[in-house]
């Protein structure tokens, strides 16, 4: 059976694994992401990982899902704002230089929805979007069981959707896009104007923990964070004609949490035609990155 | 050389041509749209109009772009709220029952997006969208070179993503629909509310040539006008990343009224990787429906 290294570049963290054509985990290695350092930096991170994970293993190649903009089918990354240093790097080229395997690129939330297309919550469909909701919202989405890249693999950055005229400025540089209303940095930021409290950093985490509490002001915070991604989960809906929407990233944990008041929201806003597509948590969990990352060294 | 009939039913009008492979023109004709009288007398207008546009040719077959929802694969339209009593009409099979010709169905907005990626302003690019911009607002979008359909051709339903929280109601039951805010109809309405007169109905048309003419309302309300279609195009450049966004409708004639204003918008919202993609109105004009239908029958 064949068996690829799945990369996954995140801002602070790099994580490595080995995958076989079932999607089945053999081994996992993490470092932290050396963010500071510069891309040679990281590819010699990459290098270490791949050699880690892959020891009496014989895999075809690596697959890398990194953030974006990138050019897949150049295998550059065009820029990386989380990552210093980070604009126009030949990251293939260099990775396939450094460890001698094929190396393949996309778009980390690509990537993730290729792994529940593939052998997650959307298994067997044609048509799905997947969604992460984390420090941002970034999408990947799949048409005619094909990914959809579009002029210069640009297509899919969902949560640059201007969805308010409220001007709340977002890390993009626009306003009023989805990520800015919607994401666990936004939730987090609503949740310290409302005065909530944490000891720790106030994260999508803690609003949802103190909800579940009981705490009304969390518990208005989640109902307004549901209605703010349903109205997204609306949108994607008239776009792209999914047959499924999967939820992955850090605020879909609380999902079962929303899933009433994101239910009413797009039932309102979304025509009949799309009423019963359904939304659900991503089956492959935080691993879904890396598994997609491999897949793109194991085409199906 | 092969020929077809392209059939472009609209609420108010329908119209025929007979179409060549290079998308000439050979001969057309037109009807009121018998709206009232239910599917079957509008079946009659369609042969009637075949029969009309096709004597003394050998059509090949009958393609027809129709308002939606509708199903391309069966060859059903759904629903088409401008037409009385069309639910789930088997348009296709009562076409071909009648005139005896292979018959293809598909949205309207995707018919013209065809013609204007196979003959008109977007010929040639491999990723496009199109965009008509009237009574309401549709979209036809090519990826890959092929037409986006999504789960029961229900993709590209661009008029209908939610752009503002400020809940005017739109015509498909929801709220703050980019329909809502940037159609013709909405244009026509605002200049209403402002107090703008018309010796008949207020439209987009009168709105922008009384802008044309310097007063100032209809200045200020063609302004916000191309502020709210920069704000849609934005989205649709981060969503489909096409290599170009066509515009047709009877609004896009007022496009060179607006482009500065668009251009503003659009790259005050749009992240730079987005920032060349040109912006252009449609090049077959109000042909595009009917050259788009009849190339549904003359596969490329």
């Amino acid at each position: 059976m064949r068996i690829a290294i799945g990369i996954d570049l995140g801002g602070t963290e790099l994580r490595a694994a080995a995958i076989d054509e079932t999607a089945q985990v053999l081994r996992h290695a993490r470092l932290p992401t050396a963010a500071e350092a510069g891309p040679i930096a990281i590819v010699e991170q990459i290098a270490r990982l791949v050699d880690n994970v892959s020891s009496g293993l014989d895999p075809t190649g690596i697959g890398i899902g990194s953030p974006g903009p990138l050019d897949a089918a150049t295998g550059t990354v065009i820029h990386a704002p989380m990552l210093h240093g980070w604009r126009d790097v030949p990251l293939v080229q260099l990775v396939t230089d450094r460890t001698g395997l094929p190396t393949f690129l996309e778009n980390d939330a690509n990537a993730a929805a290729l792994a529940e297309w593939r052998f997650g919550a959307a298994q067997g469909l044609r048509h799905m979007v997947y969604v992460t909701v984390s420090t941002g919202i970034g999408g990947g989405i799949v048409i005619d069981g094909r990914l959809l890249h579009g002029h210069r693999s640009l297509a899919g950055e969902i949560g640059h959707m201007t969805v308010t005229e409220n001007p709340i400025p977002c890390a993009c540089g626009g306003f009023g896009c989805w990520e800015s209303l919607a994401s666990g940095s936004a939730l987090g930021r609503r949740a310290r104007e409302a005065g909530l409290q944490a000891d720790g950093p106030m994260t999508a985490r803690v609003v949802a923990e103190r909800a579940a509490a009981g705490d009304e002001t969390a518990r208005r915070l989640m109902a307004e964070e549901a209605r703010y991604l349903g109205i997204g989960f609306a949108n994607l809906l008239h776009l792209y004609a999914p047959e499924m929407i999967v939820v992955g990233g850090g605020v879909s944990a609380a999902l079962p949490q929303m899933a009433e008041e994101i239910a009413r929201t797009v039932s309102v806003r979304a025509m009949p035609a799309y009423a019963d597509v359904p939304i659900r948590a991503a089956g492959l969990g935080t691993q879904a990155g890396v598994i997609g990352a491999a897949l793109l060294a194991l085409p199906g």
